[in-house]
């Protein structure tokens, strides 16, 4: 049992379309990339490919299509017997899963016809793959699925086949983008942009079919490292004339790249400042580079001194994206989009938004998100986080009747959580995350619980009657059964240093790296107040300043994160904080064991090697779950000496 | 300037011996080592080495001594201007670096004759060396100068040149034993047993001529890692058939090989137990392989559940060593060592002693000591460790009026802190740790002050007078001031789980290794008397018993290990737990303020490199004291609400 998990395109899915007979019209890359899936499709069910027009089933029509915004749309309805599907290239593609999605349904009634198309035309991975295997972080910087798909034995592979599989999977829910290495450009990966250029542009070649282009991570310092030169100073004239030739030769070889990503200034990655000059210096150096090609840059905003002093309470890690890049909004050229992190920390399981997401209006913003679980059980544990995106994109940051995050951000970005696993994503359920960042990038208003439910119909097409019901229960919740076993209240992180997995509640509470919950014998929490704190939440557009700087009016569930309260503050909720971190931690087990039992039941009902899989590594959760509990609850027992009220917490 | 540094063997040392008129006296291969000693010091200061009986200011006679117990010994005097040596081969050796430790002294007015032997015939050095780079642990485990001086490029090296310089170096000191393999054998280094023997043999040629033997660590899962066999358990015939095979090459390769060392079924490592079997079934098999050929088994004693449940208060790691140790005593072949750590946790800046050391007496004993500072600032502290040691060899575990450690055990073994580096040991200063361990391996009754003041003339002979006393006062009470500054009242551990470096209050508080201190709002420490704690206290002789079992009577440097007491508990001095943390956190750092002022005053007395280096750690040290002080008072404030009366204490 080597073979590759088909994920959300197992064969069976293919069968109402691959049984009739089909037409396809058009020509070109992506068109015959529509002809050669229906070739596999008929082939597998029986079904036809046909010229006649009077007896297909199904048409698939190319339409030409010139705009940069309508290439991705597409157009579907069924009259007459017939289903159409029309686009151009990449719309044809996507309009082509859409009917494996409805599988039968498309074939049913006549529908009306419906117009498709991506709420953003930027839905980008970033694989933080390494060329060379890390001493420390592995081949996959929080990887958790194995090694790399594009680099095997310090080059880019040679067998790509996995990475063309790759591609169909995300084609298939609307992914146009991949960025191919770690945003820690280490000195072997920076040479992907000089010395590796055919292995990139092989990677490229085997994407573009699936309608996704190839961008690259590069270090600032690339003309030193790479070029010889003495500075990598962004005003230099000969450092732009490096990046502008580095960058002719890049397109010479992937005339479509789609251009750099850039982590700079950043836990030690090289960046501007050490040439005295800004981040919008830095960003255009690049984006005028990649401009004459159409290329964009992707700058990353998660910029923070990671060497602070955790004796000084007024440092706040959390102001640092705004107070860097909040004051350039306007300066930033026009091809050049900033990277920013959904919260103003690191991807934990609780965040306010970040408040650069409504601060920045002259610049072109995409937000990050995380789908690879570093914070989140790092795909050990069952963590859906379909909910949790659909709440950030969907949260009003202006305030009430404002816009939403999705409709303020031009794209989303998010880590990829794949490796050459034969699951692609370690956990087998964790592809549902894979799945899910793709439809809701395509379209940020869709409910989380309906797109699972999509994932679970395409990855287990005939389970049995119930399976599929078993499965929401077990994953729809799981994002906030992960946040009731862990940190509580919004405080965040509590986890080990380094790898990040499992608790440690002081784990960083006195390190360099400025996240910390001053937890005493009195009470717990950052005081990020405007009138008592670190000012963090006049960040935010007045309402929501309001709102997080009230100790009242805050949401209980970021309570720590913007306020320092005792453990006998009620919460909103009507219990207390130490009752709180009682409550959900035994709560929160006890749904892992619900979890652990409602699996048990899927036995023989969903493919053996998937059951044995998720069982094991269900208990593995189970395991951390209760470690988390116990470490959490006798935590804080011995710092408040106030025991839990329902006599369940007995480890002290 | 890349020369490696002489250490306690600078040329300048050798000014009173060759300067004069040596005659050396007998045959074999240590006297040529002795004779070539001469030629090198008298080609050096114009002195000569002379045949004519009436010429020579000094005699070194060889004497024939085949009996084990007299061939390190040495007797020396001086009478009608003539300084006489004479010992067998390994004694004369040991009486020349006498002469060298005398100086001129050596040649002043007649003096009566001396007879100097050794305590122990077993002075032995571990060296955690491995062959490949450990990704985590470096070369050296536990190793803080450099890589190894044994292997490079995944082999013995080629240039054996600097042992040959390390065993000058040892045999100036006493040592006559050198493991040359981490106890911690990895699928590469279990090879040298058999693969490498050439490289082995190799080594043990250029330690040979100074008096040293060589022994390795092996794996207890040779016969299966290397000998391809389905099993390594004791009792199987065919396994110590592999062993006694396999072990006659051995000595086929290398005639005077020491033997064998084992960590077994410790943190991982592959052991009896998985036979059920017990330790002395294991050692005994090893033990009776190299029988035949005179060899010794190190068997080491420290086992523990590295898996416990933290939740579980009742299991102590401290116990382990007993419990496992103990019912086997009598069991062991006589050429068995059960090499015992010198405290029941693992080398902590203070511990108890274990009480192994007083509970098997018929069984050959040797204490373990780590001269590499693992949990003592890892050579970029100055940490003299000769106080800790005279201390613990000197202590009546039996009770007042019973033999101290020293005369309890067989030997004296420790883990180097020797590497590449140009220093031998990271920090120069640490150099003193290997010299002490080297002198009071021999004379366990040695002052460590006089030592240490030994090592300063030696090391710095010539230095402008002042410069020891500095030294001296710099070194002297270092060790005290390490503790002082660390986890206070001999908690023990607080510090960074995996690297050990640095503080972390709750580093391994909530972790399966066992070491923790169980801090809540009221109060501190680990009950382990028997009466109302783990029972480890009962472990000891009854004196020990009764004091560690007493919260009044237990000395405070060990309070915490012993007893679970209120912040305000009053010490044996007066002061309070939390008082005691303050005041010693604060002037622990006062006292690294003032080593660092004393060491600016010795610019231009000392070697330039070695100022310079000296300079650059002490400033590491003091940052690092004050993150300790800053780091524990902060902590223990938080945790019991209770201010430092004295007002110093601002970090809260």
């Amino acid at each position: 049992m080597t073979a590759v998990h088909p994920a959300w395109l197992p064969d069976d899915l293919l069968a109402p379309l691959g049984s009739r007979r089909v037409r396809v019209l058009g020509a070109g890359l992506l068109v015959e990339t529509v002809r050669a899936e229906i070739r596999r499709a008929v082939a597998l069910h029986g079904g036809q490919l046909v010229d006649d027009p009077g007896s297909a089933d199904v048409v698939l029509a190319a339409t030409d299509d010139d705009s940069a915004d309508g290439v991705e749309e597409y157009v579907v309805s069924r009259s007459g017997g017939v289903t159409t599907v029309s686009g151009a290239g990449a719309g044809l593609l996507h309009g082509l899963f859409h009917l494996v999605r409805l599988g039968e349904a498309a074939f049913g009634p006549d529908r009306p016809t419906e117009r498709h198309a991506p709420a953003y035309p930027l839905r980008m991975l970033d694989h933080w793959d390494n060329v060379d295997v890390h001493p420390v972080m592995g081949q996959v910087e929080r990887g958790y699925s194995g090694g790399s798909i594009f680099y095997a034995d310090g080059r880019v592979r040679a067998d790509l086949s996995r990475v063309a599989e790759y591609g169909r999977l995300l084609a298939a829910v609307g992914i146009n983008r991949v960025a191919i290495n770690n945003v820690n450009v280490h000195r072997r990966e920076a040479r992907l942009l000089t010395d590796d250029l055919a292995g990139v542009a092989r990677i490229a070649d085997v994407l573009r079919p699936w309608g996704i282009g190839v961008h690259l991570s590069v270090s600032f310092n690339s003309p030193v490292l790479l070029g010889g030169l003495a500075t990598a100073d962004p005003l230099d004239p000969g450092v732009q004339e490096w990046w502008a030739r580095t960058t002719a030769r890049v397109y010479e070889a992937v005339p479509d790249f789609g251009g750099y990503v850039v982590k700079a200034d950043s836990e030690g990655r090289p960046g501007p400042f050490a040439y005295g000059r800004d981040h919008a210096d830095g960003a255009n150096l690049l984006a005028r580079a990649v401009a004459p090609f159409g290329g964009t840059v992707h700058w990353r905003a998660f910029v923070y001194d990671h060497r602070q002093d955790w004796r000084d309470r007024s440092t706040d890690r959390a102001r640092a994206a705004y107070d860097h890049f909040v004051p350039l909004d306007g300066r930033f050229d026009d091809n050049v989009v900033l990277q920013v992190k959904h919260g103003p920390m690191d991807f934990q399981v609780r965040e306010p938004l970040s408040p650069v997401l409504a601060a920045m209006p002259r610049t072109h913003l995409a937000v990050e998100l995380q789908v690879t679980q570093e914070y989140t059980g790092q795909q050990r544990h069952v963590c859906y986080l379909g909910p949790a995106w659909s709440e950030l994109l969907g949260f009003r940051l202006r305030g009430p009747g404002g816009a939403t995050v999705a409709e303020d951000v031009g794209g989303v970005v998010a880590v990829s959580n794949v490796g050459d696993d034969r699951f692609w994503t370690g956990h087998p359920l964790a592809q549902a995350n894979l799945y899910a960042l793709g439809r809701m990038a395509w379209d940020p208003a869709s409910d989380p619980a309906t797109v699972l439910d999509e994932w679970i119909a395409m990855t287990f097409p005939g389970a049995a009657p119930g399976i599929g019901a078993t499965l929401h229960r077990i994953m729809d919740g799981s994002w906030r059964t992960y946040e009731d076993y862990t940190a509580p209240l919004g405080v965040g992180f509590m986890v080990r240093p380094g790898h990040h997995y499992g608790p440690d509640v002081d784990g960083y509470e006195y390190t360099p790296w400025g996240t910390y919950h001053f937890a005493d014998r009195d009470g717990v929490g950052v005081d990020r107040s405007v009138a008592t704190g670190t000012g963090f939440a006049g960040q935010y557009p007045p309402h929501w300043a309001a709102v997080y700087g009230s100790v009242t009016r805050c949401p209980d569930e970021l309570l720590l994160f913007f306020h320092h309260v005792p453990y006998t503050h009620v919460l909103r909720s009507g219990s207390t904080v130490i009752q709180h971190v009682y409550d959900t931690h035994v709560e929160g087990v006890e749904e892992v064991e619900r979890m652990v039992a409602a699996w048990a039941g899927t036995e023989g009902a969903v493919p053996d090697d998937v059951f044995v899989e998720v069982r094991e590594r269900l208990a593995e959760q189970l395991r951390s779950a209760r470690e988390w509990r116990d470490q959490l609850c006798a935590y804080f027992f011995r710092k408040s000496g106030i025991p839990d009220a329902k006599g369940r917490v007995a480890v002290r």
